[in-house]
Parts: structure tokens; sequence; C-alpha cells
């Protein structure tokens, strides 16, 4: 079995004045139908400045950049640096319009490749009690991509 | 820019039996460091059986493999068959062993590839009121893989 695997662009974050939109390119618009019956969705994209085999083999790093956080495994953090700089975020659907869907926010750059989008479904996501590390709590919110609900 | 990214094998699904553990290839081991201070994580995995040409052209389809679900965009569901066959289960960590991490359950087949693992973090996660069609709330949670909390 092979173990590497092939990622293409399924779309590109967009971000001018406080407009917030993913792009979905135009071979993929059909892969939309009916989502706008959803008002959550998980944006995965590329950390496309992370994807150096450099940064692609750091393992461990000090969550949020902070010194005083202790030295982590980014496994345990969501550190744009990593073996596969996948990044995802909780994105708000404000409406869809043909290839182009207006969302909240995100915690992405401009012009980053999006790789695929799925759904929100709290049944089977959202985990209320979840337990974290003190970093996690100390953060706040503001730190995070917090998403409005 | 690059439109094709290239994703890696960090790790494999093992069930056996009752137990489920995600087995971690030596090589990124460090990556764990600290894991064990969060109850729940994301697993990203990769739908190996899906990985052709031709499976990665569809893009819609009847949810859950039911005709009586409306054709759907396929980044409205959690289908299997999508442009970057990217699976994602949220799991509950039973218990941290050098590269193996037990868990409760994860809705990837034996020997799936993993591709990323992220910690669970309620705050920007969880979205407790998420709006979503009929065909989901009619699905039953024993269609999905519900997590124990």
């Amino acid at each position: 079995m092979m173990d590497t695997f092939q990622i293409v662009s399924v779309g590109i974050v967009r971000k001018k004045d406080k407009k917030v939109t993913i792009e979905i390119h135009e071979d993929y618009e059909q892969a939309l139908l009916r989502l706008n019956q959803f008002s959550h969705i998980m944006v995965y994209y590329w950390f496309h400045k992370n994807d150096t085999p450099e940064k692609r083999n750091v393992l461990q790093v000090h969550p949020r950049g902070n010194k005083a956080n202790p030295l982590t495994g980014v496994f345990a953090t969501r550190s744009p640096v990593r073996p596969n700089p996948i990044g995802m975020s909780m994105c708000k659907i404000l409406c869809i319009d043909g290839n182009i869907i207006y969302i909240d926010r995100i915690d992405a750059f401009n012009e980053s490749w999006v790789i695929d989008i799925k759904p929100c479904i709290s049944d089977i996501d959202a985990i209320s009690d979840s337990k974290t590390p003190a970093w996690v709590r100390n953060s706040g919110v503001n730190l995070w991509n917090k998403v409005k609900k």
C-alpha cells in the first residue's frame, strides 16, 4: 500500500475588507448542492506557507508561539506547523451564491487553498465537556477562531 | 502557486476484537507529547478504498447510500467519496502508551492511514445548535459515529 497521497485544491479563501468567502473552483461547484441546509461547516485548508520539508519535520512547539507554554507535540496543538499542514476552522455560513460561500470568519490567510468542506453535525461533532490543558484555557477565546453560535 | 500537495501517512488505524487503536509511526511519536492532557481528538484519515480518479470525480451522492435521501453535493455530506478522500472522526482518548493511542471507536476501516490528529477544544469546535437537513435528523444516531461524551 502506498503511503503518500495527492491532495488537490477545490477552492480558495478570499478575505477582502470585512468580507470572508470560500470560492469553490467551478469544476467542483456541483459538490455544494444542498449545503445551504446546514448552518455551520468545517473548512479544511492547506497551510501553504508551512509546506516546506523543514517545517513538516517540526514535531514539537510552544503553543501559540509563547515560550511560557510547555513544549507540546504538534498533534496536541492546532499549530500550522505539522507533518501534513492541514488547517480546519468551524465556520458559520452566511449565504451561498453559486460557487461562493460567505462565512463569518476563518483562521486562514487570504488565498489559502481549500481542500475539503464537511457539514457540521452537532450530534457527532460537538463534545461539550472536553478536557483541555491549562495553556488552552489560559489563552482566552480571542486567540482562537471563536465561532459565533 | 502549485495546486496539488503531498500528504504522508503518520500512522495507521488498528481494529482487533473490540480494541481500537491509532498506531503512530515511530518517526512521529514525539508529536504526541502532552496529548494525554486532552480527552478528545479529531482523527483524520484517508479513505484509501475511494482514492481512484473515478470516485474522486463523484460530486453528488444520495447520503448514506439511501435513494430516499435527496441527491446532495458531497461537501454537504460526510461521504467517503469526495475530491480529497479525507475522513474525520471525533474520538475519545482512553489512554496513550508510547506511540499507541487507545480510543473508544472510529468510523474508519482497519488499516486506514492516519494523516493528522488535532485536539478537540470545545470553545472553538462545539456548535451546540447547528442546523441540519431532514436526512441527517432522520438517520438516527447509530448511523453515525456517535462519540461517547
